[in-house]
Formats: C-alpha cells, structure tokens, sequence
C-alpha cells in the first residue's frame, strides 16, 4: 500500500463562522524531497484563531490563503528522509507546514527541537508562538508593575494563561475572564489567578468590576465584545492596553449597530491617558525570542508555569475542532496530534 | 475711583457649543493679599480647547468649574503687591489666575518669568503649555524618525504648529490639515510644512492620501472626526498615534450614529501593530519640562521654530474668542491680552 499525503484545503471562504464546507480533506502523493530538501511528517499541527482570519480574502498582516490552498499552521515535525547536510532522518523541526501530513522544506524558516523533549507539543504551546505572545505582549507593551491589576480575557486559553501566570510572577493582581465555570474554576485552582469572571453569566460588568476594586491596570485583550465593553469604565489612568487578538469579532459579517462609539473610546483614552497598542507576534522573535526561550525555560523547570493542552487525535479532525476553538469549546492549547508515534 | 475687579464666571453649563449666556462679566472687590500671599494683576491670560471640557459637569481628568465660578485658564501677571519676600512688586509670572483681571496666591504654582522677556505671552504659547505639549506628544510618544510621514491635525494651531515644525528638525515629511486656505498656505510657507491638506475642501480623503504616498507614520491628534476617519487607512505598519484632543467632539451632545466602527478601529490597531496613546501634559513638567525648555530656547533663539499669536484686546471679549476657537476661527496661538502696560 502506497502512503499517501492526507491535506486539508480552504475549499471556500466563511462568511461568518466557518463550516465543514469552508474544508476540504484531499489526498495526493507524497512529495519527494529534492536535492538540499527534507521530508517532513507532520506530528502535531496547532490551531489558533488567528487563521480565521487567513480564511478571508481580506488585507491582513499576512496574505490569504488561497482557495485549493493547503491551510497553514504551525506544526511539529519528525525528518523522514533528507538531501540536506543539516539535518538526519529523526530530527525533530518546528515549522509552518500547515494541515498536512507531510512536507518538504529546504530548511528555511525550520527551528529545531530537542529529540529527547519528552512533551514536542508544547513547541506550539507554552514554548512556542502562544507562550511568546503572552510574553511579549504582557512585559512589553503591558509593562505591568507589582501590585497592579491585570486582566486577561480568554484566561485559561494558549495566551492568556500564559499571560495571567508572568503577570503573578510579576507580583499583580491578576483577574481572568474565561467562558464557563469550568475553565474559571482551573484558571483560579491550578494557574493562580486571583479571580476569574464567568462571561456567559450574567451581571459580566458588576461582576467584573467586583474582582477589580482598584481598577485594571493592564488589559491584555484578546476577545473584544462584551468583555472589551466591560473593561473600557475599569481602566485606570495609565492604563495599557496590548491588543493581541479579538475572537468575537472574527466571524463576524458586519460591524455592530450603532451608536459609533468611536469617539467615546478615543475620548477614554485621552482622559485616561491609555496606551492601547496592537502587536504581532512574527515582529518580537529578532528582539527577544532568547529572553522568551531563556525565562520560561526557567519558569517551567521551576514549575512556576502551568499549561494545559487540549490534544485531538486525527488531521481529519482539524476543521470541526478549529470552529470549535472560534466558539471556546477547547479547553487549553488546542493541538491536532497527526501521527501516534 | 476704585479699582474693581472684572472676571468671567461660568454661568451655567453649555450643551452643544457654549454661547454668551454661559459666560457672566462681574465686578468684585480686587482681593487684598494676605500675609505670604502677593496680588497678581493679569496681563496675558491664553484660551485654549481643554477648557470646553471644564465646562461639562462630567469626569475628566481634573474636576469642572463649578457654576458661578471663575472660568480656568493659565495666565501671565505681574505682581502689584506683596506680603511674600520671594516676590517683589513688577516681577513677572506665569499663574493659573484664570479669566480675571486681579488674583492673590500664596505663591503654590508659579513660574516666574524674566522681566525683560521681550514678549512674555509666548509664556503661554511657544514657551509654555502647548509648546509642552507638542514637544513631548511627538517625541514621547510619536517617535518620530528621520524620512518618515507625520500627519498633524490643527496644523496652523498652537500644538499643531510646533508638532509639525520639531518633526521637520527631525528630519521627517510633514503633512499638516487645517481649516482654510490661509492658514495651510502659512503652514506651508510660513512654518515649512511639506505639505497642507484643507479640511474644508471637498475629497479631504483623496488629498490627505495623495499628500501621504508613502502613508502616515505619526499622526499627531487633535480634532478627531473626519480628519481622524481620513487618516485611518493611510496609518502604516507600526504607526503611533498621539491622542492630545479631540475638538471636533467637545460640543457634541451625543455620539456619531451607527454602525459602532469600534472593533474595526482596534481591528486596525492590532492588524497594522498602531499605538495610540491618549496623553495629558501635566503628567510631564517632572520628567521632561527641564529638557523642554531647553531644546524649544535653542530653537527659537536659531530662528528653527515659528510661531503666531492671535491676540485679541480686552478681558470682556474672552467669551467669544473661545466660542471662535471651538469654531477653528483663530488663526494662531489665542491669548487675550487683559492689560495694555
């Protein structure tokens, strides 16, 4: 039996939240890799909200995915068969290989990993894009100072549990906002948090304002919608605002109605003096992807980081667990383990 | 005769723009200074947009000017008695006395200024708060560099027209908009603009774009509203956006209709990585008045930086000259000069 190269394509773009329809699982041949090329086994395939927006034919930071496409994603991969010095048949790589069971790569752009780690997952997770993210975003933009509020939406997400826990480190007050009792009770037993917000319960703004006697400080926004809306009136003078993502709007097809609030925000800003500033996480690896590899090494051979992973079994899986992640029905970094071995 | 004091009291609070109903003209006994304390006599006293916002009964960054109190507003005033040994009668200082001709303090707040100051109402301009405000708005938070684009609103204004000109020191292009051909025509030729955009004209959007072909890097805030929305889609990757006003808002009683554009702006920030800051100057006399002064002495002594005042004879017209600059009707920095010796 011939191994075939199982693929999943953007057959169609959403409008709104993406459907089975929006993919389509192909197979084709296995690529051969050529001279100075490396096959790639795809062993574990991230999914992020982010590629929700690669879905739109839309400018973005990043082109499109084209319709017939491969759908990209981070991954982690196990060399099969090389033509490049560089690496051995077992290595394993971090790269971009998308939602795809094999790849082949010249080398470029590829990191790899240590063979021995004992959890290559955690590549895309807590060591990887997500856990960069939280870094930079919080300590850089966020510049939280001891005994500050911090609020994180999506707390107990790939991000934002990341975020929540540096910012104890860093000696704050920490409020999480997450869906569901469930992941609130994690966010508080096994991250630390000092509370966590239901947002599917009712009262989100008392509530929230209840957690934050003092004030937000910091606003780690990853949501937008009612959650953005319930921290605007917390906001301390000097507040800072990294933007890092907005999950609620992803799906969207339109804008809200109105009033436009534009000019209330902007106000807010000014009267407050608030730094709101998005980021991307591709512009930080020159800067300070060593001090991101060197501390939360560090925190995680202390056990002062806790992750949790939401593993799926299965590429065939991917497209139902990635509207699923747009809806917060994962529970944890969600990550698609592709191949068992 | 007796000398009598003449102020102007808020006399009830406006909705929409203020109107002469808001403003009262009293004669009160001019206050006897006590021991410790000096009478200042108004001679320069400087009108400026904030103050639109002190009018409200609303939280803002400092508390409203209560009914029947004297409207706020910085001043320079001589001294013409004095219980208090660290000032002798003709100094020369720069006071909070409000719109009035007579005050006393105890001395808490003033800068004195030297007498022979040539022309000391710039004090108020140039050389005080809204030069201030331009210098560490631009290169605090704008970060400015060599061959970039800033765009600054109110160009012609007492911010906007050093914002421009310190951008052009650093080598930048700068793109001013202001309201009428007479003032872009002076802030091209006069102060060195590369560029301005009338704002009265119709396709503001297509000429501010045609002004940017390279896009904005900074955008300098102080109007908000259609030149806001015009500027948006030019801002570049990594742009800062210092918010320092928003006068096109200040007489408005209820927000712009919908649709509610508030995720598409912070959508913006985070896809093109913009900053916005909203600001307040008095943050700032610690850290960075001393260097202020500095650099803005060197530059007017160079003839590097220009200015224009807009001085308008007699305490009594202080009411309309402000309704005027909420209009865009001055052309300069607007001080109304209360005593002519």
């Amino acid at each position: 039996m011939t191994i075939k190269n199982r693929r999943i394509v953007l057959a169609s773009r959403p409008k709104g939240p993406p459907t089975a329809d929006n993919f389509r699982l192909e197979e084709t041949e296995v690529p051969e890799p050529k001279d100075g090329e490396i096959l790639l086994r795809t062993l574990y395939l991230s999914l992020d909200p982010y590629m929700r927006g690669r879905m739109n034919d839309a400018p973005s930071y990043a082109p499109p995915v084209n319709i017939d496409d491969v759908m990209v994603g981070g991954t982690v991969a196990r060399v099969e068969g090389s033509n490049n010095p560089k690496f051995a048949v077992g290595d394993l790589v971090q790269s971009m290989s998308g939602w795809q069971d094999y790849d082949v790569s010249d080398g470029t752009g590829l990191a790899r990993l240590d063979k021995e780690m004992p959890q290559p997952s955690l590549a895309l997770g807590v060591m990887g894009m997500p856990g960069f993210t939280a870094y930079v975003g919080l300590l850089d933009i966020g510049e939280p100072k001891p005994g500050e509020t911090v609020v994180v939406s999506a707390a107990s997400g790939a991000v934002g549990s990341v975020v929540g826990q540096i910012a104890k480190l860093k000696g704050c007050r920490v409020v999480g906002v997450a869906g569901g009792a469930d992941k609130c009770r994690y966010v508080i037993d096994e991250l630390g948090f000092d509370a966590c917000i239901d947002r599917r319960e009712p009262d989100l703004n008392e509530n929230l304002a209840a957690a934050c006697p003092d004030g937000i400080d910091v606003y780690f926004e990853n949501v937008g919608g009612a959650v953005f809306d319930a921290v605007l009136p917390l906001l301390n003078v000097h507040a800072r605002v990294p933007v890092c993502g907005r999950i609620a709007s992803y799906n969207a097809t339109s804008l809200p109605d109105g009033p436009d609030r534009t000019p209330a925000l902007v106000g807010l800003l000014l009267v407050r003096r608030i730094k709101m500033q998005g980021f991307i996480i591709f512009d930080h690896y020159e800067t300070r992807y060593r001090d991101f590899v060197r501390d939360m090494s560090g925190w995680l051979a202390d056990g002062k980081i806790m992750y949790r992973e939401d593993l799926v079994e299965g590429l065939e899986n991917a497209p139902e667990a990635f509207m699923g992640l747009l809806e917060g029905r994962n529970f944890g970094k969600l990550v698609i383990r592709t191949a068992t071995d």
